[in-house]
């Protein structure tokens, strides 16, 4: 993060018109980020991880290379940022959901919902997870930086983590069936509401503005796979 | 396919001992195609196809890079290959499914039962047909050869319809509810069943053998998640 320079002063609040400069610089500076790992994200996800280039992307962005390089010093290092700001993103909002006091259906319910909508709003993003996830980024790549995309396994692993918490916890209260393997049907769960991963781009283009009524379709689905009850279903999609 | 010369003698068939050499020959020839298509499957979905290459498939077979380029002129044409391979493999199996007497949610189980069981048994290749969907490998290569993979967004197609008309073949029957939009049902029906390609090398690794199983599980899920009655699923799983 820049900061405004010292020029001798003592440290400490700086006056006044520097603070707000400073503070002005540095939203300016998260927009350009933000605005980098949106372009990186849909770069990553049109033509793969390998095939992808920083200039690209700073083309995608109409700003030169030199800009982007400035911030990451490799395309490992901008795919990295790009899935850990995305993951953390995201797995805070499925934490908001999870740590509510209602019944565990109902926060599963709610957190299939978020991530089935995030994925259609988001499917650069998360098609770029997933390449994150199958492991052929990390192929491509020289073994000194490979090592940056392990930590994204871990991040992974506590997102589905979550899942799998509220998929047990409907059981211990009786709104999904007892005596399953929740780990196994945790992962089922996400990756049916990841399907639209799996769609052709001219699929998703035809889908464009129902965005919130597939997101329903899709945690309906999985709920009901997961084995909830039709008057369970009933109540929770009836809000 | 390779035939014996025919040395000048009249067309028609050769002699005894030419034809069964020409035979063996012609069985070696498909057994070390099949043998190149499983070793390319793995390097796709090891490395991605713009990182994979012909060398490394030889190397994988143990064979040099001259006899798997007697084959295939470009990685495009490999690749082209697997993914046809596979899906024309799989499609007359879902097919022979399709095409029996029984009550279309039966043969809807059984089709997810195969679909699922072949992406655990074929990971390899599942991924690679998934990268083919996807439309990276096509962004990878040169426009000429990225018009050989064009057909094979058709013949994708002709596979997941066949699970939408049995979905629409069990609402008929009133084994799945009616009034529900089949084809959007279908896409993330087939979807979940994809759900092992998102699975981490680890996890699947630790699931090896169990294959038989965890298909079960997914087409009950999907089945389940489909809308089907837990009478319904009583019957069809206890086959």
């Amino acid at each position: 993060m820049p900061r405004a320079p010292a020029s001798g002063k003592p440290r400490g609040r700086p006056p006044r018109g520097e603070r707000n400069f400073a503070a002005i610089r540095g939203a300016e500076d998260m927009a350009f980020r933000r605005r980098i790992l949106t372009a990186a994200a849909e770069i990553f996800a049109e033509r793969g991880f390998a095939t992808a280039s920083i200039d690209e992307v700073a083309r995608r962005l109409g700003a030169t290379k030199g800009l982007v390089y400035h911030r990451y010093r490799s395309k490992g290092e901008l795919f990295a940022d790009v899935c850990e700001d995305g993951l953390r993103d995201i797995t805070s909002r499925l934490e908001a959901i999870a740590e509510r006091r209602d019944r565990a259906i109902t926060r599963l319910t709610e957190a299939a919902t978020l991530h089935a909508g995030d994925v259609l709003a988001r499917t650069a993003l998360h098609r770029t997870l997933a390449e994150a996830a199958s492991g052929t980024a990390a192929a491509a790549l020289p073994e000194m930086e490979a090592d940056a995309l392990s930590g994204l396994g871990a991040l992974r692993e506590r997102y589905e983590a979550v899942f799998v918490e509220l998929i047990a916890g409907a059981a211990d209260q009786r709104d999904l069936p007892a005596g399953r393997d929740t780990e196994m049907l945790g992962r089922i769960f996400v990756a049916a509401l990841d399907a639209p991963l799996a769609w052709s781009p001219a699929t998703l283009a035809g889908l464009a503005g129902k965005g919130g009524l597939i997101a329903r379709q899709l945690a309906y689905f999985a709920i009901r796979g997961a084995g909830a009850s039709d008057a369970t279903l009933a109540e929770e999609f009836s809000r």
